[in-house]
């Protein structure tokens, strides 16, 4: 069973719950039952998506943790309940990534040892699939965390998209292992002498090139890297369908191209691919893009799915065990649980 | 007179030399005479063109402030010093970041009260001309730094490239003032209270959007930052190009389109703009891009020329000044000389 927030979709709840239906996996879905409409809940028309009304929403402008502390009705407070209960195996939500991030982390949990989860979004390149890590969860972090998103997306890349010893690349301003700030410098000098395939450290011109299949960053420059590669995407793309529009030979070229550039497109589309996960909790999590439609969201219930199936999580914590990763010192915090 | 290091270019000193030819103006060329040639060293053949012969260059792989100390005959050092010495009013060089800009701040020295020299990246966008500062130089910066970054891009965007009031935005995770680092935050504070036009924060959106004239940031993220936008753009022209040829009736389009992409291709150019400027020093310091031909180098002499003319330093300190920016410390780096 998949909990889904229903709420947070630019498209409405009622988009999210099509996406439901589609994914063809078993879901509670989380939200207001009045604009979902009664499909779910029909016995026999379709048993594999239950609808809980929870009406209420976060919005973007609040303050994520003291929202989800203080409102313990909402629907993103509520499915990552069910799954801390373990009346789910997994959380997917659409594109409200604070409040997700908070609801998760703080219901949910840490794997034990792991220092902050990550957000990690799966880009579809030309040239493959690229892992990025952290999108933006933690804007700052030490070497020690960078270690961890390390070990953390290569599990995934590895168990739940299926490459056989991913490489992992560090971003940096240079290539040389003494190039970046001092905790890159650090965190350079422990991936180095570690387990993963380390293909050292990569620019911001490896990034699209697909040079490695994960990318590791801190959050700040990671949500920066990720929202300007998307933009620069879309304005090559404009700008040269308007080059394709300033004349009538131009015009012909681009009617017969269009084929196989609306091909292209489909190829790139992030909602064919699932969105962001959350790395480093006890349970899958994955963020739909505030702007999927039913089929994206349908993608990122099935990539929740097989995050469960293929036990991301407990190979997450083994790899990160294997490799020396976790955090040494005791525990303590209130966020382990 | 421009002095100009003939080294480092991709292309070789004789395409630099032929880029100081082209330019029109003045030049003082350090560099290897026997690659050069005599154009230069003929009386009469063309005046404007003086090559000193000065054959010793820095690599990229050396370390840059240990290189430009102990290498006083190094083209690079020669072409710093002369600026230095009053024998030439501004500095190019074609694609060595590193020596350029130690060999600069070492002997052309910052503006009083400047904390410290910022790269910054003039990007012809679609939209328009964006300054992104820094693109390399600072990998760690305080917030003060930002501030004067912010001074120092709208000084030049306003005098050098000619725009009334140049909107600056700050680098983020989101628009509103308390998202991204500490640093980040503190910085927006100070802008926001500031004398400039002040867009307030901005995301990896807005950058190749052109959504601002100036976006400041540190040296980490811009370097990552502007190589990304770089390739991605290539990596989504090369896909479009190949999907262009999937078949007869798209191949037949993209030959039809082929006209005006190249204007497209031609109108983006970063060799028509001339390069990264070196903000904060005492004189006009331009940096080509390594990839840069004859054309390339010509644009950015005659940006440098420009930056003279207009008298960009004296316009930037008083803006500083104006702006509350400059430090107040006493004086005692020696680096300030």
């Amino acid at each position: 069973m998949i909990a889904v927030d229903a709420n947070g979709a630019d498209a409405g709840p009622a988009a999210v719950a099509e996406g439901a239906y589609r994914s063809g996996e078993r879901v509670l879905l989380f939200g207001p039952q009045g604009e979902i409409g009664s499909r779910g809940s029909e016995p026999g028309v379709d048993s594999r998506v239950r609808v809980v009304d929870a009406p209420e929403r976060i919005g973007g402008d609040e303050e994520p943790v003291r929202a989800v502390r203080s409102r313990p009705r909402a629907s993103i407070v509520q499915a990552a309940k069910a799954v801390a209960d373990g009346d789910a195996e997994a959380l997917v939500s659409a594109g409200t990534t604070g409040p997700t991030l908070a609801a998760a982390t703080l219901a949910i949990k840490r794997i034990r040892g792991v220092h902050r989860p990550a957000i990690a979004a799966l880009l579809p390149l030309p040239a493959g699939q690229v892992l990025l890590l952290d999108a933006g969860a933690n804007v700052e972090v030490r070497p020690e965390h960078l270690v961890q998103f390390a070990y953390m997306g290569a599990a995934f890349m590895e168990h739940v998209a299926g490459i056989e010893r991913p490489r992992v690349g560090l971003l940096s301003v240079g290539t040389e292992a003494g190039k970046g700030t001092p905790d890159v410098q650090a965190a350079h000098e422990r991936l180095a002498g570690g387990a993963l395939e380390f293909a050292g450290s990569i620019e911001g011109f490896d990034l699209p090139n697909a040079a490695v299949d994960v990318v590791v960053t801190d959050g700040f420059t990671g949500n920066v890297a990720l929202k300007t590669m998307e933009a620069t995407s879309r304005v090559t793309r404009d700008a040269i369908r308007e080059a394709a529009h300033s004349g009538v030979v131009s015009t012909l070229g681009g009617l017969l191209m269009r084929g196989s550039v609306a091909k292209l497109r489909k190829r790139l589309d992030p909602e064919g691919v699932g969105g962001a996960i959350l790395l480093g909790l006890r349970r899958p999590v994955v963020i739909g893009h505030g702007s999927f439609g039913p089929d994206g969201l349908a993608a990122a219930i099935r990539l929740a799915r097989r995050a469960v199936d293929e036990q991301m999580v407990e190979r997450t914590a083994a790899a990160l065990e294997a490799g020396g990763a976790l955090r040494s010192a005791p525990a303590g915090s209130v966020n382990r649980g």
